[in-house]
């Protein structure tokens, strides 16, 4: 058992989808399929004049300011356009899809932060209404039943506060990841639209292969920028048993055969360097 | 088991939602929950600057001309915010709801009519990448699937064009009614902001009690207008192996409970009248 995610990136298209689509048909693997939607959704807060607000948080933390509009947008952009065009096109194609978000049968539940401290213009400023979160609890029970049953489930953010009954805005790798390690999974590959991890991020060409994470300490020290945060992650499902981490391209033909069959950038344990 | 439609109305707001999953969490009474999202879907239709087209045929029926764009925007008013707000509402009162449209799992598949002839300023218009289609087959192995092991299916259009890989814009009411036959349910609710059928549409005092259909024609003939069309396809789920059909009142304080101790109209066989 896999968990595929598929990014929100404006480089990932119908097109790409019905790519995926193809190659599970084919391939038949045994997956659970996470998506994002953060190109939909940012176009979707602009064509309703409602542009993102980012905020900085007093660790320096840059994030999206989600009131309750926001979450609302969130909802219709990730659980309703994107993640029923993903099962539309998988059905076209043969496979049995059902859309879900973290909410429907308390996949992922968390707590919601209503207030946030934020630093605007240089000064401290609460903001209240938000819809963010964090993940505390996955529930496969769901996502088993219909895997036994058959059936690729389709999950997407947003989470679920379950004593406010409200949708939380949480992280699509981070709910991947969860689901993931919960599932006991073989191997997460995350999809975008980059061939993998690139040493140089605006150099396709610098390609990282392969980080054995045998000594993890050194496997971060390698590791640049943004790409630290998720060599980081990739460590921890590995040591929360997860078999390997793969980061290949959403815009390659046939993406997910090519990942399988080892392109992209792997992490795990004992690969060489 | 039965099939409860929640109708997407103005009229019926987030604490209609949090009175039906009170009532949910209560009963216990195994169903199907179908919800329409019409008042939603306009109002981002509106917000968007799309605001609806609509369009009669060379029958003179009226309907809403769904373009790509429509299409996308029902899906998320429907199957996005509407969708995972009842289902984190029932969630809230421990209810283990999961949200579907009728692409999910094939649920309610149909045949799109990509090309529309319509009247428009008095002159027939031929208009294409038309979305709006029929159910030609409903499949409940996904939704029996969830029922036995004890989930709350919730479920909206939009159904889908196998075939083409796209969604389509079919009848909320038309889809509980064929979920109902499927899976030969005891009785379907139908909730909207009315107290069931009026003899006079502006007047509430003028609630019908009950319509027997043991004589369909007759049962017909007492009714008018849009009634004609509710009672029509009251009388065809009925003599398809439905018990019975209501109709009631989705602002009322525990909706469901007052419905099933018999309030709002009840159709059925052998009532009196």
């Amino acid at each position: 058992m896999i968990v595929v995610k598929i990014g929100g990136g404006a480089g990932i298209t119908a097109e790409s989808y019905a790519n995926f689509a193809e190659d599970f048909a084919t391939l038949g693997q045994l997956a659970v399929l996470v998506h994002g939607g953060n190109a939909e959704f940012s176009q979707l807060s602009k064509d309703l004049g409602r542009p993102p607000r980012m905020v900085t948080n007093e660790k320096g933390r840059v994030s999206r300011y989600t009131d309750s509009e926001t979450i609302d947008m969130m909802l219709m952009a990730y659980a309703g356009k994107v993640n029923k065009h993903i099962v539309a096109r998988f059905q076209q194609a043969g496979v049995n899809a059902v859309g879900l978000s973290g909410i429907d049968g308390r996949i992922a539940t968390g707590k919601r932060k209503s207030t946030i401290r934020v630093i605007e213009d240089g000064k401290p400023k609460v903001l209240r209404d938000d819809h963010a979160g964090t993940i505390q609890q996955v529930d496969t029970t769901l996502i088993r039943l219909l895997l036994d049953a058959g059936y690729l489930p389709v999950l997407t953010p947003p989470a679920l506060a379950v004593e406010e009954g409200t949708p939380i805005n949480v992280d699509g790798d981070k709910l991947s990841l969860e689901l993931a390690i919960d599932l006991g999974a073989e191997a997460i590959y995350f999809f975008s639209d980059t061939p993998g991890l690139l040493a140089d991020k605006d150099d396709e060409s610098t390609l990282i292969r392969t980080i054995d994470v045998t000594d993890p300490e050194a496997a971060l020290e390698s590791a640049q920028g943004r790409m630290k945060v998720k060599v980081e992650s990739a460590i921890k499902a590995i040591e929360r048993g997860v078999g390997k981490v793969v980061f290949a391209d959403a815009r390659a033909d046939r993406p997910l055969q090519r990942a399988l069959a080892g392109e992209g950038t792997v992490i795990g344990l004992g690969l060489g360097s």
